[in-house]
C-alpha cells in the first residue's frame, strides 16, 4: 500500500472502453495528444486546456468558500525529505529520480505528492491553535513512474494534476472538517450532474501505526459523518492505509466500470514524522495537529476522462471549449459577424473578471447546411446565424447545435444568456 | 550563448541589495520561503500565491486580447527530443536529468524551456496558412540547474515560471507580430506604472546560421518597428543569438541595477530542426514558419521581485494580497464585521467570475491604535473601522492604511469601489 497518498495510484483502472471513447472525442475535438518522447504525459491542446483551466478556476472558486488557501510548492526535493516522509523507503521505485551536474552529493526526487511540501510550510512558521484548521490547496503537477505498459489515455498517466488539499487541524475539529469535505464533494458532483456516486469507508488494517483508541475514535467519527449524509455508503474492512482510515468516492462510467475520484484520508503519521506542533490555548503546551489529505476531483486528468465519458462530448455551455459558432450566410455578413463576436465578448474591456466566451466565426466558403453539420461535429454548443434579416433587425438567430429551435435575440440578450449560463454552471 | 532561450539565464543579475529588500518585505508579509531540501525552488505561501495567481490571471486576460491560445505541456522529455532541439549538445549541463526504474534505456531531461514542446504541438496537426499566426502560450514551471552558489531569492532560481509564448508565422507576418508584442509590453508595463524601461536590439553575431539576406531583412524589420514605437532604444551589435536577432526589455530597480524582463526573439532555426511546415495558399506548396519566442513578464519570479522593489511592499489594491482589514472597535461589533465581510465578497454567490476580495477581520483583543499599527505593518491596503456608529448607520468607515482620511460609505458602495479598483488595475 502506498504511503500517504491522496490518489489511488495503487489500484488505478486498467485501459477500458472508456479510454477508447475518450480518444475518439479527444481527437475530433482536438483536446489533447500524447507523444512517444514522453509516454504518460499529456499535451493539452488549446481546446483541452480551456476545459482543464475552467475546471481549476471552478475548483478555486468552490474551495475559497470552504476556507482553503492556495500555495505553490516546488517539484524536486532532496532525498533527505523523502526519507523523512517515508517515501524513499516505501515508494522509491515509483518516483522519478532527478540528477544535475553538481548534485552528485545527494539525489533529488520528482514529487509524487504534495503532502511533504505542505508539512514544510506548516512547520516553518510558529503556529497557533487560532490558525487551525489550516487548509492548504495545491494544483501542482505530480509524477509517478507507472510502468510503460500500463499507461492509458487520461486515466493512467505518469504526469497528472490534483485539486490537492491538506487540512491541519486539532482532534476535535476532525468531524466538522470531514463533514464539510463530504458536503463540498456532493455540491461539486451535483453541479456536474454525475449520478449516484458511491462512498467507501476503509478501516484499520492489520498492520497499523498509532493508538488503537485513536483509530476507534476516528472510525466512529467517520461512520457518524457518513450516516448523517443520508447517502448510501459501504465499508471496506481492514482496507485503510496503515496511517489512518479513509473515505473514497467511486464514480461509474457508461460501461459500468468504477473509477476513484474524490478521497478523504485521515493521517496520524505524517505530522509525527515531521514533528509538527502548534501552540494550544494552554500557555506553553504544544500539540500535534492531525492531517487530512483530501481531493474533490482527485486526478484532474482522470476526472476529465470521466467527464468526456459522462457528457459524451456534448459539453454544457460553461465547460464547453467551443461555446458558439457564428455562421454568416454569405461573405456580405462577415463584418457584422465580427462586430457581434466583439460585443458578445465585451472586447472593449480587459478587466480581470469580465465574462469572455469561446466564440468562433465560420469563414469558409461552404453551404449553410454543411457549415452547421461541421459545427455539430466539432462540438459547438450554440450556433448563431447571421444573414440579411439579422443585419437589418439587429437581432441574431441563436440555436443550440443539437436542437432545431431558433430564437431571435439582441446581441445584449445573448450575452446576458451566456453570462447566466456560466453563473449557474449550465 | 544559450540555444533558444526566452529568458536570460546566461546573464542573470547577481545577488543585490534588491534581493535583500525583497526578503525583508517577503518575510514581513509572509509571501514566500525557501528551504535547504530544494535550493533555488520557491515555496509561495498563501499571500505570495495570491499575487502570483493575480499576475497570471492578469496576463491571461491580456493575452486573450492578443490572440494567444494557452496549452499545457509535459515537464519531462526523452533525450531524443533534446538532441533534436539542440539542447543536449549545447545546454545539457544546465538541465536536470531524470531517471526512473524502467528508464535505463533512455535518459529524460526536465524541461528548461517550452519551445520544443510547442514545436511538437505545431507539428502534430496538418497546418494551413489560414491558421497563422498561431500563438501558443504556456505558464509551465521550468528548471535550470544553476550552480548552488549563485542562487538568490527570487531573481536567480532553479525553478521558475514564464508567461511564455511562441508565435508561428509567415515571413510577411513578422512585422505585425513584433509590433503587437511591443504594444502589449508597453500596455502591461504602463498598468504596473513601471517607469522608463529600455529597449535593446541584439543583432547578428559573427557565428550565425541561416541566410545573410534573411538576417538583414529581419534586422531591418526590427529596427523599423522599434523606430515606430517612438521610444528610446539602443543596439547591441553582434549580440543576437546564433539563430536570430532579438529585442530585450530592461527594467531598473530602485538601486539602479538592471534586470531583463520581457524578450522578443526571432528564430529561423528551431522550425528547421523540427522540420515544421504549413500548407501555403498555393496548392501543394509547403512552407516553413518562422518562430518568435516572446515573454512579457519574463520570469514570473523575477518580475515579482521587481514589483516588490517597485512598490516597496505597498501593493496597489488589485494586486494586494491583503486588500482590507475590518477592525471591530470591540467584541460587540464582531458579528456585524462578519456580515460586512460576507457582503463585500458577495459570499452568497459561487459564480466563477464574481469579484472576491482578500479581506480579514481583526479579532485580537488589542487597542484600536495597536490594531491599525499592526495592519499597516502587515501591508493591508484598506482599513474598515466598525463601532457603534457604523452598526447604527449601516455606513462603514473606510480609509487607506497609509492615509488618515476616512470616508463613510455603505457596504454596497465599498464593494463597488473595490470592483472599480480591480477593473482599472489600481
Ligand atoms: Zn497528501
Ligand atoms: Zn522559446
Amino acid at each position: 500500500r502506498l504511503y500517504c497518498s491522496s490518489s489511488n495510484a495503487t489500484t488505478p483502472p486498467a485501459p477500458t472502453s472508456t479510454s477508447i471513447t475518450n480518444l475518439t472525442i479527444a481527437n475530433k475535438q482536438q483536446l489533447y495528444i500524447t507523444d512517444a518522447v514522453t509516454p504518460g504525459s499529456v499535451f493539452f491542446l488549446p481546446h483541452g486546456t480551456r476545459i482543464f483551466n475552467k475546471l481549476i478556476t471552478f475548483m478555486k472558486t468552490q474551495q475559497r468558500q470552504y476556507g482553503f488557501e492556495e500555495v505553490i510548492t516546488p517539484l524536486i526535493y532532496r532525498k533527505t525529505l523523502w526519507e523523512k516522509s517515508g517515501h524513499w523507503e516505501n515508494y522509491k521505485d515509483d518516483m522519478f529520480r532527478v540528477d544535475g551536474a553538481d548534485l552528485e552529493k545527494e539525489a533529488y526526487g520528482l514529487k509524487p505528492m504534495n503532502c511533504p511540501g505542505h508539512c514544510i510550510i506548516f512547520d516553518r512558521l510558529d503556529r497557533s491553535y487560532a490558525e487551525l484548521p489550516l487548509r492548504l490547496s495545491d494544483f501542482s503537477s505530480l509524477h509517478r513512474n507507472e510502468s510503460s505498459g500500463s499507461l492509458s489515455g487520461l486515466t493512467r498517466v505518469r504526469r497528472f494534476h490534483q485539486d490537492d488539499g491538506h487540512i491541519f487541524c486539532s482532534k476535535d475539529q476532525i468531524k466538522a472538517e470531514i463533514t464539510a469535505s463530504l458536503k463540498m464533494i456532493n455540491e461539486v458532483y451535483s453541479i456536474f450532474k454525475i449520478p449516484g456516486y458511491k462512498l467507501l469507508l476503509s478501516t484499520r488494517p492489520e498492520s497499523y501505526i498509532g493508538e488503537l483508541s485513536e483509530w476507534n475514535d476516528a472510525e466512529a467519527v467517520l461512520k457518524e459523518v457518513l450516516e448523517s449524509t443520508g447517502q448510501e455508503w459501504t465499508i471496506n474492512e481492514g482496507d485503510g492505509a496503515f496511517y489512518g482510515p479513509k473515505i473514497d468516492v467511486i464514480l461509474k462510467d457508461h460501461t459500468g466500470k468504477e473509477h476513484q475520484a474524490a478521497t478523504i484520508q485521515l493521517d496520524f503519521q505524517l505530522p509525527h514524522r515531521f514533528n509538527l506542533k502548534y501552540n494550544s490555548k494552554e500557555n506553553g503546551v504544544q500539540l500535534q495537529p492531525i492531517m487530512i489529505h483530501r481531493a474533490v476531483f482527485g486526478s484532474l486528468e482522470r476526472f476529465l476522462a470521466i467527464l468526456i465519458d459522462h457528457f459524451n462530448g456534448v459539453w454544457p455551455f460553461w465547460l464547453s471549449p467551443r461555446q458558439a459558432l457564428i455562421v454568416p450566410v454569405s461573405s456580405n455578413h462577415l463584418e457584422f459577424a465580427k462586430t457581434v463576436k466583439a460585443q458578445l465578448n465585451n472586447d472593449a474591456s480587459n478587466a480581470i473578471h469580465d465574462y469572455k466566451f469561446h466564440i468562433d466565426i465560420e469563414t469558409r466558403n461552404e453551404t449553410v447546411g454543411n457549415k452547421i453539420k461541421e459545427a455539430i461535429k466539432k462540438g459547438y454548443t450554440y450556433i448563431i446565424m447571421i444573414g440579411d434579416k439579422e443585419v437589418e433587425s439587429g437581432k441574431i438567430a441563436l440555436r443550440k447545435a443539437t436542437e432545431r429551435k431558433t430564437e431571435n435575440l439582441s446581441v445584449e440578450e445573448v450575452r446576458q444568456r451566456f453570462i447566466d449560463l456560466e453563473k449557474s454552471y449550465e
